[in-house]
Parts: C-alpha cells; sequence; structure tokens
C-alpha cells in the first residue's frame, strides 16, 4: 500500500507539471492567435485551456483523496497541501490566456493589437511562455534557484506592462478608446499569468526547502 | 484533545468569516476613497487590506496545523482542506479592493472618475460590498441558498460592469485614454472581487453539502 502511495504521490506531481506546461502552450497559442488573427489558433488555445481545467479537477480531486486516505504527514502532507494550492494557480494561468485567445476570437477577422503595440504584446507573449516553461522546470526539479529565477522574469513582464500602457497612453496614440481597452486588459491577463507563475514558484520552494519564499526572493507578490 | 480540536476548528472558520467582511469594508472604504478622492480613507482602506493579508497567513498555518496533528476525515477534512481555499480567495479579494484604493491614492488630489461613470462605479461599489456580505452569510451559515443567491449577484455585477465598459467605448466620452485605461482596470478589480466572492459561495456550499455547487448554481464562473 504504501508503495501504491508513493506512486500516487508521483503522479500528482506530474500532473501539475502537465498542467505548467499547457499553460504554457495555451498562452503561446493565444499570443500567435492575437499577432496573427488566427480565428483556429485562437479556438484550438481555447480548447487547450478547457483540458487544464479538466486536469484541475482530477488534481483537486486526488489530493483530497490522499488526505482521505493516507492522513499524509510531514514532507508528504506539505506535498498534498500545496498541491491543492498549485492546481489554484495553474488553472488561473490558463484561464488568463483563455481572455487572451477570447480577445482575438472576439475581433477576428480584425487585428486588436494595432502595429506599434505588436512589438511588445509578442514580447509579453514570450515572457510568458518563458516564465511557464521555467514554472514547469521548477516543479519537476524543486530547485529552488529556478524557482527564484521567476521572479526576475516577472520583472520584465512588469516592465513589457509598464510600457504596454505607456504606449497607449502615448499623445501620439491614434487607435481610439475600444482598442485602448482591449490592449490595457490584456497587459492585465499577461500581468496575472506571470504573477501566478510567480506564485507557483515560491509554492515549489516552501515544497523542496520547508520553508517560506521570502529567503529567496525578497518581495511579496502574491497579493498583487 | 477532541474538544480542543474542534473548538480549533471553530475558531479557523470564524477567521474566514472574519476575513470576508474585512473585505467588504475594503471594497466599501475604497469605493469612498475613489469617488471622494479621499487621501486618508484610501489609505484606510489599504490598511485594512494588509490586515487580511495578515489572517490570510494564521488561516493559512492553522490549518496545515490541524492537517497535520489530527488528521482530520470526512466532513472534517473537507472543512480544513476548503478552509485553504477559501483564505485564497478571500485573500484575493482584499488584494483586488486595495487595488481601488491605490487607484484612488494614486491620482489624488484629482478624481479617477469622471462624471457620468459616477453612478455605475457607486453601483458597482455596493454590489461588491453586497456580495461580500452574502459571502460572509453563506460562511457563518453554511446555508446553500445563501451560497446560490450569491450567482444572481455576480449578474448584476457583471451587467455594471458591461454598462462601466459601454461608457467608456460611448462616442461622447471627452476624458480621455488615461481615464478611460483607469476605468477598465477599475471595473476588471470589482468584477474579479465578485467572482472571487461566487467561489467563496460555491465552496462554502461544497462544505455544507458535500456536493459540487452544480446543483446549485448551473454555471462554472470560477475559471473566468
Amino acid at each position: 500500500m504504501r508503495t501504491q502511495y508513493h506512486e500516487n504521490l508521483q503522479e500528482l506531481a506530474e500532473l501539475l507539471h502537465a498542467m505548467c506546461l499547457r499553460d504554457r502552450d495555451v498562452v503561446a497559442a493565444a499570443t500567435d492567435a492575437l499577432l496573427s488573427a488566427d480565428l483556429l489558433e485562437s479556438e484550438a488555445a481555447i480548447d487547450l485551456g478547457r483540458e487544464v481545467e479538466i486536469m484541475h479537477q482530477e488534481a483537486e480531486r486526488e489530493a483530497v483523496r490522499l488526505l482521505a486516505l493516507q492522513a499524509p504527514v510531514a514532507g508528504e502532507l506539505r506535498q498534498v497541501v500545496t498541491a491543492i494550492q498549485l492546481t489554484g494557480n495553474l488553472k488561473r494561468m490558463a484561464a488568463l490566456a483563455t481572455h487572451i485567445a477570447a480577445a482575438a476570437r472576439r475581433r477576428h477577422p480584425e487585428f486588436v493589437v494595432p502595429e506599434p503595440a505588436r512589438p511588445v504584446i509578442a514580447a509579453l507573449g514570450a515572457a510568458a511562455v518563458g516564465i511557464a516553461g521555467s514554472a514547469a522546470a521548477a516543479l519537476a526539479s524543486g530547485d529552488p534557484e529556478i524557482a527564484a529565477s521567476l521572479d526576475q522574469q516577472d520583472d520584465t513582464v512588469d516592465r513589457l506592462h509598464e510600457r504596454l500602457l505607456a504606449t497607449v497612453l502615448d499623445p501620439d496614440w491614434s487607435y481610439g478608446i475600444t482598442t485602448a481597452v482591449d490592449i490595457t486588459l490584456l497587459g492585465r491577463y499577461y500581468e496575472r499569468f506571470a504573477d501566478n507563475a510567480v506564485d507557483v514558484g515560491r509554492r515549489t520552494i516552501f515544497l523542496a526547502t520547508g520553508e517560506t519564499a521570502d529567503r529567496w526572493i525578497p518581495t511579496d507578490r502574491t497579493g498583487r
């Protein structure tokens, strides 16, 4: 029975890792759809997002089942409790990336992102793909150094987000209010996607070391 | 020892209830600060939000402690797991309301909200205060009917949110892009505040009945 139990713990960890990689795929497809005004790609991103939702239900159910049947203690209890929290972040990342894809679908065949904002959105998309990949690597390795690096990547996202808002607020902006509203929300989705990835890193540190992330990541970003 | 344990479970439930009432106070103070461009009120809201953050840490620590020491089963396990999830939603509500207060502080002594958007923001603030109060009532009573009513209140918030965006997108809008960006984000904060309150209701239903909320609330709002 203990062997089965440890296998189950391992499977739960693998499921979370797979969710994080899927989050990365959703935000990659959503950004492509946004920049190419590609309806099929936006729908593919939305479908991928739904898969994460199903994986989330599975992860939550499995974690509660392990708590109920195995009454884990110490490190294993930490692992299961953290899994419940992580799956919430990972689900949220998919939902935010899905919002990006939905914006592309809503405006199709028009482009959501006007010319001057395209480079920043492309960079935000690339940064989001990068941070989701790093979060997955942190989950797979439990390495606190990788997890802490997420915070630097998040700084990049924050800087890009500020640049995006500056683009919209530039006196030369000539794309109207509707586009400004779209771009403002898109910026917010990317920023929150990255914040949740940082949360994944923080929880991974807690899982690996039993310490809160404050030793590794100086500022608290989770409540942003 | 069992008596102590049940007291601890009760205290944890009371802490979550107090957090939810505090969330209500934060969004009330933040909305007042926003509509009156009141710097002191915005800082009071931000301070209240910090208190919720501290209560969140306490709730999370206590839930993990109970899992570790008591290895609860059945309904009590459900209660502790749900507490871990609820405290995440309740912390997020405070963070979102704090963003509203921070917008008021950032623009002080100017008003963030121009005349035509004031009634909708006032209504959104009132709806957010209402939904947080109902979430607290659902937590205190465990009554699935109250919890399900949160969903109707959320529909009101969604309609107000649409009206707010329509105000910004009206061809007669003459308050510029900066204000449009501010209002867009404020609308998003109120909407997400309400979504998290609905999540609190859904989890309360699960706690009270052991059923997922689907029987009571037809559509899934949690991933929005």
